[in-house]
């Protein structure tokens, strides 16, 4: 029977060549491609695309996942085999569901719905948006139709993002965050404010760069697998295992975002490094889920990169690199600066206090869209409503409110949050490993990331896929996805810094 | 009938994007790929490979080509899709006829040629790339047993690079043009050598990329379709015909290589910029042969860019960029160092005069073996025998004769007389240039290449592959391929130079 599996690999082991090529043409594009290439870049995906679809959803690759399915049924949860399987049989079924004419429409629909948007924006201007986010709301309820009826028609959505996950769990999880959150923010705007005006300062962007890559070299990220480039947006992608690259960017009215977005995306980075590379070109390879890939990023870029011991050890070289800027800064003072807290309009650039709050506003408001309990012209009332009621201020404009994620023009509805998850995660991890590895705010007070990194190795990296996230996070904190450690940080951390 | 060909079209544009997606996975491998990509990215290039095949030699798109063609039977010459339909034809034989475990073969075999001929060059030990020069041998005669008996064998290796060209008729050019060269290069030997060594000093890498940049500019390469990176070897390499990309390289001991291989690069990117939009994603998409190919680049390179016209117009700003290393160099003694003429024993760093013979050297090697008229082994002597004899200069080692050039370890036998071929178009295209551009020297003079650049454009470039190179040759000069122009203007330049 082995054979059915091998052939079943060499299968997959095409499609995964096909989307790593895919991978490389999407990372060109927007890091290399001059301007006159992206009509034939766009054909040049499609056709890509369209043949990875074909050849995973062949019939032959769904008799043979009958005939594996009913081989490892009874197989050990260990076997490598049997989670290869698993997981392919999951992919195989969405995308049997998901008829080639529908892909096709939604390509088209949400192009033009992201031309929109960008428009929309630019003239802060939701009318010219709205009728196109009805079209994708409309594919989004047909999607929601090719598959059995879930407990909530939104756990269809979730669970293309994060596997397994269900609606009433991420409402439970964030209905118990969501007052704690508030209630510290509370108490912090009411706190003597922190000083960071020397943050905002001009900064050498060379020489942030620079610095950014130092700091991720010493985190552990593989140059020799991997390299940074300068990017629109800052990104992780994977062609290999040993070929993980990323972006960053650079903008001068907010110099450190290059610094941390440079740290975050090495977190992801160093996670796709991580994986197994016997689960290369298999249904294992890669990260498991949005919200595990996030807690990667977010605790090398705030656990790790906004944490005191951390600028024990870098602050004098950045004092060093940027004198003037930092001139009679102490550490101290650019700690608590590099972690103001202040509720603001921008998911995109919110602190860590108040960053949750801004995902539960878009999930509050994305499952009213899929149960129809709200229309798409409300949406800005609603949105402005959360905002002053969450974080308490209000979006002049529609740009810096409900405009301003281009994930709906996507059509990505189910993804927010993950972003948030990925939060808690990476406070349940940190819990963990400072049980685990013995003086570690020690080890990054000298600069040497080393155990940490290969804690993560171990327990997260290099299961690829493997495990659902829930099972992976269970597995190595002992529980599934919970917001007290997540609390328990933040409060201690805030109250520290604001004196609380 | 039409629906037949709108349904080939659909699939050959389906080769094409994968063939393009092959190219940027290529170019990033050469450019950007951190060194763990590589053997991840050797198995994508084999899976697109192997898909781009599969698509291209299947059975449907046989019975459409077989029914087009009795369509197109008695189409007027100028029908582009019967053009289409020819082209595809072609290529579906060929491919139809090399069995894919050949292609697979033959992939396994120069993988370790290759592999065997970096060592052997690194070693200056031919015997190390013998056995596997015997190997790929055994591919070529295989290869061309697949197809119907040619006038010669040779010809069936030379048609998959120069289609529709025949072994005689290389033959007898280069018959005649060999003792034109020689006769030349003798006389220029025994005459007064021009000074170079201000071409030897240091020059500063940036400065003279950056005046590449600008050179070609001038030229008409377009930037919003294209880009130029550093590489390890230069080349381009098309995406589109909106997205042709060229690499370069500097080396210090060689600076002005820089310069003149960017205007190469140029060259074949102008072509290839200036193909017909409608060929894209079609038979005829690209250029139509590598000598036509290299007529474009040798005509940046070596008509304009060693031209007295180019320099007067560019020297001033090179003096000004290297005011140190151009002191007291007047304009006259810049362009006879740049012409400099030696007969040495590296084919790519040859000048106009020798190249040639660089080349009639290794097609006549290649015939021999090809006809078992010699011996692997025997290589190195009768390579060294036609040096002493070509040139007049002996390898003090393999490395440096036998051993120098790449393409026998990649399988590509039959590709060398395109280069020499291409700088004989060359020729024969400049002079009916000139005969239609009036004035075109003092267009060059003030840095105006559009007249040029459009003239090609029309004539040459946006034709594709709807011509086979011949007829294109002999549509726009009115004759074959031949080499009375090239020896003309050899003759002609030199004599000035070395005051013949």
């Amino acid at each position: 029977m082995s054979q059915k599996l091998d052939r079943l690999k060499d299968i997959l082991g095409e499609v995964s060549d096909i989307n790593h090529a895919i991978a490389v043409l999407s990372w060109d594009q927007q890091v290399n491609m001059p301007p006159g290439g992206n009509e034939a870049r766009g054909r040049q995906l499609g056709t890509l695309g369209k043949l990875a679809q074909e050849k995973f959803i062949a019939d032959e690759v769904g008799s043979l996942l009958e005939d594996l399915k009913k081989e490892y049924a009874g197989a050990d949860s260990a076997s490598d085999d049997a989670a290869m399987v698993r997981v392919a049989a999951r992919n195989y079924d969405i995308a049997k569901r998901v008829p080639p004419s529908f892909v096709n429409e939604q390509a088209i629909v949400t192009a033009k719905a992201f031309e929109a948007w960008v428009e929309a924006r630019a003239k802060s201007d939701f009318s010219i948006f709205a009728p196109h986010l009805e079209k994708v709301l409309e594919l989004v309820h047909k999607y929601i139709s090719f598959f059995p009826p879930a407990d909530h028609p939104y756990d269809i959505l979730l669970d293309g993002y994060e596997p397994g996950m269900k609606t009433a769990e991420v409402r439970l999880i964030f209905d118990a965050l969501r007052p704690r959150q508030v209630e510290l923010i509370k108490a912090i705007t009411q706190s003597k404010p922190v000083k960071d005006d020397f943050l905002h300062k001009k900064y050498n962007e060379k020489k942030l760069l620079d610095f950014g890559v130092d700091v991720i070299t010493k985190f552990g990220y593989d140059w020799s697998r991997g390299r940074q480039d300068k990017a629109p947006h800052p990104f992780e992608t994977t062609f290999s295992v040993n070929d993980v690259r990323i972006t960053t960017r650079f903008e001068a009215e907010n110099p450190m975002a290059t610094l941390f977005s440079t740290m975050h995306e090495s977190g992801h980075a160093m996670y796709e490094q991580g994986f197994n590379p016997a689960y290369e070109r298999t249904s294992l390879e890669s990260g498991t889920s949005l919200a595990v890939h996030e807690s990667q990023s977010r605790m090398w870029e705030n656990l790790v990169g906004r944490s005191l011991p951390f600028w024990e050890y870098f602050f004098p070289a950045l004092k060093k690199t940027f004198p003037a800027q930092l001139d009679g800064v102490s550490l101290k003072t650019f700690y608590k600066g590099i972690n103001k807290v202040e509720p603001s309009l921008i998911r995109v650039n919110a602190d860590e206090a108040t960053y949750n709050l801004h995902i539960m506003l878009r999930l509050e408001l994305e499952i009213a869209m899929v149960e129809d309990g709200v229309k798409v012209k409300d949406l800005p009332e609603l949105w402005n409503t959360r905002m002053k009621e969450y974080l308490g201020v209000v979006p002049p404009n529609d740009a810096k409110g409900v405009l301003q994620d281009i994930h709906w023009s996507h059509g990505m509805i189910g993804y927010f949050s993950t972003y948030a998850l990925g939060n808690l995660v990476s406070a349940q991890l940190w819990d963990k490993i400072n049980k685990e590895i013995r003086g570690l705010d020690d080890q990054i007070r000298t600069g040497d990331f080393g155990e940490l990194l290969g804690w993560l190795r171990t327990n997260i990296h290099q299961h690829g896929q493997k495990y659902e996230p829930q099972t992976l996070v269970r597995n190595v904190t002992g529980s599934k996805i919970t917001h007290e450690p997540y609390v328990r940080y933040l409060t201690k951390k805030y109250s520290e810094i604001y004196g609380l």
